[in-house]
C-alpha cells in the first residue's frame, strides 16, 4: 500500500458540544492509528477557526491512553466554535485560506463533526476544493443534541441528553411529590432542543405508570395554548397532588413569539433562548396560585457525561470510526448515519448519507409522536426513544469526581502568514 | 425480653427532601425489623402532617425488597412537609393531638428525620409528652442538603449534592471552555444552600488544577461586591478564555438584600430564593458584554440519586440505624451525628448530640474556608469537603432509567375523629 502525499486528516468539532462528541473524535483517531494510508490527524483548535488561523493540534503527540480517555470525556476536547463559513460567493477568501492551510499541511481529508450547518460547510469545501484543483475528501460526522438531522435515525449526543432529562425529571418528580402536600405543587424543567421537541419528548420516557412525572410536556412543534396549559396543570394537581412539567426552550405562541426570548442572536443568526421555565412557573403562580419551583439545566444536560447513554457513546464512536473507513474506501461528501435495523431487540448499523441531503435540513418531531392534546408523547414516540437511552457508561472516578482527559494540545508549527478571523 | 405496650415507632420525614433521606428510612426500618423490642414502624404520610391527620403508613406491609430499595431511592418515599409546629404556648392543641394519635396507635417512639427546625419540634414533643404523662422517646435523624446543622461533622444529603454540583460544574466548565473562543464566555450555575455556602463551596472541589472550573464562587457568607466580582470575571476571561461561576441562592449585598429575592415566603417564614444565576449573568452581559449561559439545577441537585456520594448514602443509612439503636438503649431527645475520626484516610463514627443543642442553630462556612478575596475555597475547605463526595453508589437501571422504590403506602385504620391541618 502506498501513501499519497496529502494524506493528513483535518478533524474539527463544530457548534454546541455534547457529552459524546469526543467519543467520535476517539473513534476517528483510534481508527486512524490502526491503518497506514492516512497520515496524521490534525485537529482544529476551536473547530474550523483553527483551520483558518492555522492552529492545528497534532493529535499524534497525545498518548494512546489520553486518546482512549476521550471516549468518556464530555464537551469538545479540541475546542469547538460557532462560526459559519459564508456562501462561496460572499466570502471566497475564506475558502481559499482553508485550501491554502490544507495544502501547507498535506491535508487531503476533512472530517467535520457537527450539525446541519457544518455538513453544509463540509459539502461546500468538497465542491470548492475540486474547483481549486486540490481535491479534499470531506466526510461529515453527525453531532447534535437537538436530534434534528435528517436521514440518520438519531444523532450522537441526543441519546445522552435524552437519558439526562428523563432521569432528572424522574428524580425531581419524586421530590415534588414528596413536598406537594404543604409546599411546591408545580415544577417546571426547561430543556434544550431549539425548534425540535426531541429532547422534551424524550423526558416523557420517565413516565412509565399513570401519574408518573412528567405530566405535561410543552413542545416547540405545538403552538402554546395558555388556557389549555393552565387547565391541564390544574387537573394534574387535583388528580395527583402535583404537576411536573418539561418545557422546550423553543416553546412559542401561535404567532411565533417564543415564551422566552432572551433577545440576543448567535453567529448563525439563531435567537438565544433561555428562561422559559421561570416564565411558565410565574404564569402558573399568577393564574392558579400554586407554589412552584423551576430548573434550567442548560449546558449541564449536554455535558452530563456522568449519566451518558451507552448506546449513544457507542454510536458516537462508531460514527468517528466510520468516517475513517469511508475515507479509506474513497468516499467523499458523505456522512455516516445510524440506521435502525430493529427496535425490539434494538439493533442498529452504520449507513451513509450524502452531505447535500443532510445540509441545513431540520427534522422535527412527527405529529404522531405527540398526543392529541399536545402535552404528551405517544406509544410511537416511546418506541422510537426507548432504545436510545439504553445502557450506562460511567466514566472512571478518582476522589469522588469523574476523571476527564486533559490533552496536551500541541500545535504543529505554522507555515503561513497570520489570518484574522 | 418483654415488649412494652407502646412500642410502635412513628417515623416522619421533614422539610426539603434529599437524595438519601430514604436511605435513613431504610436504616430505621431494616434495623427495626431485626429486633423484637420495638413494634411496627408507622411512617407519617407527608411527615408530621400525617401524625396530626392520623394518616400513618404501615411499613410492615412493605416487602423487604421494597424497603431495601429505599436505600437507592431519592426524595421522601412517605412524603415530607414544610409544616412547623408552633410553640407550645401558641398551639397546645396540636401537641395534644399528636399525643392522642400516638396513644391511639401505641406509639412510644418518635423518629424525626429533618433539619434544625425539626429537631426543635422533636425536642418539644419529648418535653410535652412528659408533661402529658405519656412519655415519648424522641430521636432526631439529621437531614439537610444545606449542611447547616451544628455538632455533626456533616448532614446526610449534603455529600450527594456536593458531588452533584462538583461533577456538574466540572462538566459544564469543559463545555464552556469548548465554546469560549467564538461564543459563550461566562457560565453561571446557581446552587442551593440558603444562608450557608456549603454547597457552593463544595463545587470548588471540581477545580484541581490552575484554570479549572469553577473560577469564581459567590458565597452567602460574603457580602456581594459587584465591582470586585466583575473585575474577577474579566480577569478570568482574559487569563483562561472563559469564566465558570457558582453562585449560592443566598448571595446578598452588604445591606442584606438578596441578589434574587422571588418575594414569596415558605411556611417557616423563609424567603423563597431563586433566579440569582440569570441576575448575575445579566450583570456580566451588561457591564462586560460577554456572551453567557446560566443554569439553575434547583430540585435536580438534591434529588440526584443517580450521582449520589457513597459516603453520604452510608452515613444516611447509619443515622437511621443509630436512631433505632439509641431508642433500644433507652436514650431520649438526642440525635445521632457523624463524627470525623480522621481525614486521610477518611474515617468516621456515629456520635450523639442533644436535640436542645442542635435545634434552630445554623452552622455557616467558617471564614477560613473561603479565600481572602471571597471568591474561592481554601485548602482547609478542600480537606473538609473532599471525603464527603467519595465513592459512587449507582442505583439499579432498567430500560435506561434508574429504578426507584414504589411503595404501597397502606394506611393503618383510623381510630380518632378527623383533624384539620
Amino acid at each position: 500500500m502506498t501513501t499519497q502525499t496529502n494524506n493528513n486528516v483535518f478533524y474539527a468539532q463544530s457548534g454546541g458540544v455534547t457529552a459524546v462528541i469526543n467519543a467520535s473524535a476517539c473513534g476517528v483517531i483510534e481508527t486512524a492509528r490502526k491503518q497506514q494510508v492516512l497520515g496524521k490527524v490534525l485537529a482544529g483548535r476551536n473547530g474550523i477557526i483553527g483551520a483558518l488561523r492555522e492552529e492545528l493540534i497534532d493529535t499524534s503527540l497525545e498518548s494512546d491512553a489520553d486518546i482512549a480517555a476521550l471516549r468518556h470525556t464530555p464537551a469538545g476536547a479540541f475546542g469547538s466554535c460557532r462560526y459559519k463559513l459564508k456562501g462561496l460567493d460572499q466570502n471566497r477568501a475564506e475558502y481559499e485560506r482553508l485550501i491554502e492551510v490544507f495544502k501547507a499541511h498535506n491535508i487531503g481529508y476533512f472530517f467535520y463533526n457537527g450539525g446541519g450547518d457544518s455538513q453544509d460547510t463540509a459539502n461546500k469545501v468538497a465542491q470548492f476544493s475540486q474547483q481549486m484543483q486540490f481535491p479534499i475528501t470531506c466526510i461529515g460526522i453527525p453531532k447534535t443534541v437537538d436530534n434534528d438531522l435528517p436521514i440518520t435515525d438519531t444523532c450522537p449526543g441526543f441519546g445522552s441528553v435524552a437519558k439526562y432529562v428523563a432521569v432528572s425529571i424522574r428524580e425531581a418528580g419524586l421530590d415534588v411529590a414528596s413536598m406537594s402536600e404543604s409546599s411546591t405543587k408545580v415544577f417546571v424543567m426547561e430543556v434544550m432542543g431549539r425548534h425540535a421537541g426531541w429532547i422534551a419528548g424524550a423526558a416523557g420516557l420517565a413516565a412509565e405508570q399513570e401519574g408518573d412525572a412528567p405530566h405535561i410536556i410543552v413542545f416547540p412543534e405545538i403552538a402554546f395554548d395558555k388556557a389549555a396549559f393552565l387547565a391541564k396543570v390544574s387537573d394534574c394537581v387535583k388528580k395527583y397532588g402535583y404537576c411536573a412539567i418539561v418545557v422546550s426552550e423553543g416553546a412559542h405562541y401561535a404567532d411565533g413569539t417564543f415564551l422566552a426570548d432572551a433577545g440576543s442572536r448567535d453567529a448563525f443568526g439563531h435567537v438565544q433562548l433561555g428562561g422559559v421555565a421561570p416564565t411558565l412557573a410565574g404564569m402558573v403562580k399568577q393564574e392558579l396560585g400554586y407554589k412552584y419551583h423551576w430548573a434550567v439545566s442548560d449546558y449541564l444536560q449536554r455535558a452530563a457525561r456522568h449519566i451518558a447513554s451507552r448506546t449513544d457513546v457507542e454510536q458516537a464512536y462508531a460514527m468517528g470510526k466510520a468516517a475513517v473507513e469511508f475515507a479509506l474506501a474513497g468516499k467523499n461528501a458523505v456522512m455516516p448515519t445510524v440506521v435502525r435495523e430493529s427496535t425490539n431487540p434494538y439493533r442498529w448499523s452504520v449507513g451513509e448519507a450524502l452531505l447535500s441531503d443532510v445540509a441545513n435540513k431540520e427534522k422535527l418531531m412527527p405529529r404522531d409522536f405527540i398526543t392529541a392534546d399536545g402535552f404528551g408523547i405517544t406509544a410511537a414516540a416511546r418506541e422510537y426513544f426507548a432504545p436510545l437511552i439504553l445502557g450506562e457508561d460511567y466514566p472512571p472516578y478518582a476522589n469522588g469526581l469523574p476523571q476527564y482527559a486533559r490533552l496536551k494540545k500541541i500545535l504543529v508549527p505554522q507555515k503561513l502568514a497570520p489570518w484574522k478571523v
